[in-house]
């Protein structure tokens, strides 16, 4: 099959690329490379040296012996779009390319609106250009849990039936976001729920949980590594706690630390997408699978990496700061997930040990870390009370620690191999 | 109170001006003018003629003895939202300028996502000037019926108690709208609540049926009238129908004509808007209304078009041409509106004798219909066929019958008074 990955370059993306291509499929991505950019502009990298697309092309030639096909362009511009469908013909498109941070979203209106109106038109762009070159193509969109909010009832995958005075029907789950980042994304589920009904487009959304880890079976060398993200606008809980304990800095869960969330290996994440590739939708149809494994609170994050820190010899501490963000701290969640399971679904690894393998990378490269230790800590706020001072302070240095006398440098993009 | 009004030159925005100046108020008006030119992008106009912005103000002045404040501008300029407000610090901001035409955001994928920006922007605009001016102000908020699509059970006003798997919940009631301009309310709907949560923002979202009718009882005079689009991006079904008995074409509902929809007279819309401005939401609520009177389908209204036409010693004749639309032609409909009842709401109005007004209008300006006789017939197709050719064929005259040899001039804006 030919499989068509927009944000080729990303966290998930890369090692989509990597999977799909050892598993025998053709493979062609497509990035901006704006992600590298960012998290430039809140004065962090990725833990896990980045290199430059074309050498990452390169190591993928030579460790995996395949081709990966590249092109570097935005979604914004409906031609560049239009063009690489024309000429690449997918059977099936992964569109991963959106502005995935929610605190990013948070930053001040000029971000909620990139953020909705970026991923609005390149979802938009992807599937008018699918309706006019590939309109017999499989979309793989990727969505998020944070969609559904946490309701007090399970969440069932995408639509259920319900009841209201005495009437039955079967429609979308109700949604309720909490960040402008996760509103774009259910905002994205809407538009391609319409364009599989109105121009019969083949669909699959996947409401992704909260993935984890650095490495596949694919990444048998550190070239191939996929980034990690470890600042407070584009890392997760999870990787900001494990980079907090390898900096000896105290792990910080948010409030009481009760809130609950869908976690996923990233080696599992990308079995989920290759066999929702393997296994298309038909045409017309649009299907919603929830995509995770096991369900955490933060603080329960907190203390398996605190335990997993103490085996390699640190000695963490957790503190509780008050929750930035606005959100239920107590809450039932339990998400159904029974469609991937019916592909051939079977989880392979648990959090505790690709905790450990994280753990063994972030201390390789613990200078990386180092470099940008004033990143970790949280400054944006959610509430009404504005963010922009906490954010200037940061760009100018107010609020960071001095900078380490000695950092590594960063030549290419992302920074070369420590 | 002081209330600003965004969308003030258009169909809702004008009479609410009038409405609000009439009953004491102090109101402030900003548009950006563009229904005007984008009226004529497809080739048409107002048949009620409407004066230039400075004009509709002396005559607001003459007539009515009242001063409306105005400032043309964007609310794509998030610099202007914020000055406006600084600026006006209104107590109530009733919020209807957005692309509000479902056909225009159908045309091809540029106004699909132009649709879909400019509704977000324009809100989150709004939503942050408020938290940062005026975050007491209490922001009233034009949604659609069409948000919730046609489900086969009642439709609540919001929000919804239901049972999922043994546990309830309380949360927003599913939306599936069919184009990307009932998408784009869905995605504004999404934002007033988040902002009202994070913001702690007063906001009443208005689900509104269609609106019929040009005049209300501050319309005493014909430089006061509103805007009646008879186009099909621009004008309703119910408009087009008259439209076309008025010109001697079949009156034309689509397909089986059996889709039904919530209908509203424009005077019991403004009573409705205004309720919702005297008896403002508390901060942190948001609260929606079902705003409509009566449902009718589409058959219904052709043939309450051709039975009024008939008293007005016209000839019509019923057409049903293939509906262009993706919709179901039959199906349950009944939504919920006791919110404005409960405020004080009371209908005043019936369709039937607002189309005899509405007839009466059309035959005095008869000639300003016929100068774009052309533009009543649909050519916009909501399903995979690209509908660029329609449209190109329509702009280069190839589809459109000749143009009558002598049409009125149209001087200022939107043409002088017949």
């Amino acid at each position: 099959m030919k499989v068509l990955i927009t944000g080729v370059d990303g966290y998930s993306g890369w090692p989509l690329a990597l999977h799909l291509l050892s598993r025998g499929h053709e493979v062609v991505g497509l990035d901006n490379l704006v992600t590298r950019k960012r998290v430039k502009e809140v004065g962090s990298w990725s833990a896990t040296p980045i290199p430059s697309m074309k050498n990452r092309q390169k190591a993928v030639r030579e460790i995996l012996g395949k081709e990966l096909g590249f092109y570097k362009g935005d979604l914004s511009n409906y031609a560049f779009v239009h063009d690489v469908l024309s000429r690449e013909k997918p059977d099936s498109i992964v569109h991963l390319a959106e502005q995935r941070s929610a605190p990013y979203s948070m930053i001040d209106v000029h971000h909620a609106v990139a953020t909705q109106c970026e991923n609005l038109t390149g979802t938009l762009h992807i599937l008018y250009a699918m309706k006019d070159v590939v309109p017999d193509a499989h979309l793989v969109k990727m969505g998020t849990m944070g969609e559904y909010g946490t309701p007090n009832t399970d969440i069932p995958e995408g639509f259920f039936e319900f009841e209201f005075h005495g009437r039955k029907d079967y429609l979308p789950f109700p949604r309720k976001a909490g960040s402008w980042y996760h509103w774009s994304k259910v905002f994205d589920s809407g538009d391609v729920m319409l364009a599989s009904d109105i121009f019969r487009l083949a669909a699959t959304d996947v409401m992704q949980g909260v993935i984890y880890g650095v490495r596949t079976p694919e990444i048998t060398d550190n070239r191939l590594l996929t980034r990690f993200d470890f600042d407070e606008t584009w890392g997760t809980a999870l990787n900001r706690f494990i980079a907090q304990a390898v900096l000896g800095l105290p792990i910080t869960p948010y409030g009481k630390g009760e809130q609950k969330r869908g976690f996923l290996a990233l080696e599992d994440s990308m079995q989920s997408l290759r066999l929702a590739v393997e296994n298309p939708a038909k045409a017309g149809e649009y299907r919603v699978f929830n995509q995770f494994d096991a369900a955490y609170s933060v603080n329960e994050l907190a203390e398996m990496t605190a335990r997993v820190a103490k085996e390699f010899g640190l000695t963490p501490v957790i503190e509780h700061p008050a929750d930035p963000r606005v959100e239920a701290e107590q809450h039932y969640y339990n998400p159904i997930h029974e469609h991937l399971p019916k592909l051939g679904y079977v989880r392979t690894r648990h959090l505790e040990d690709v905790m450990r393998e994280i753990f063994a990378d972030l201390l390789h490269y613990r200078r990386r870390l180092e470099a940008k230790k004033h990143v970790v800590v949280p400054t944006v706020s959610w509430r009404s009370v504005d963010s922009r001072p906490a954010i200037a302070a940061r760009e100018t240095g107010a609020m960071a620690p001095p900078a380490p006398p000695v950092g590594p440098s960063e030549p290419q993009a992302e920074g070369h191999p420590a």
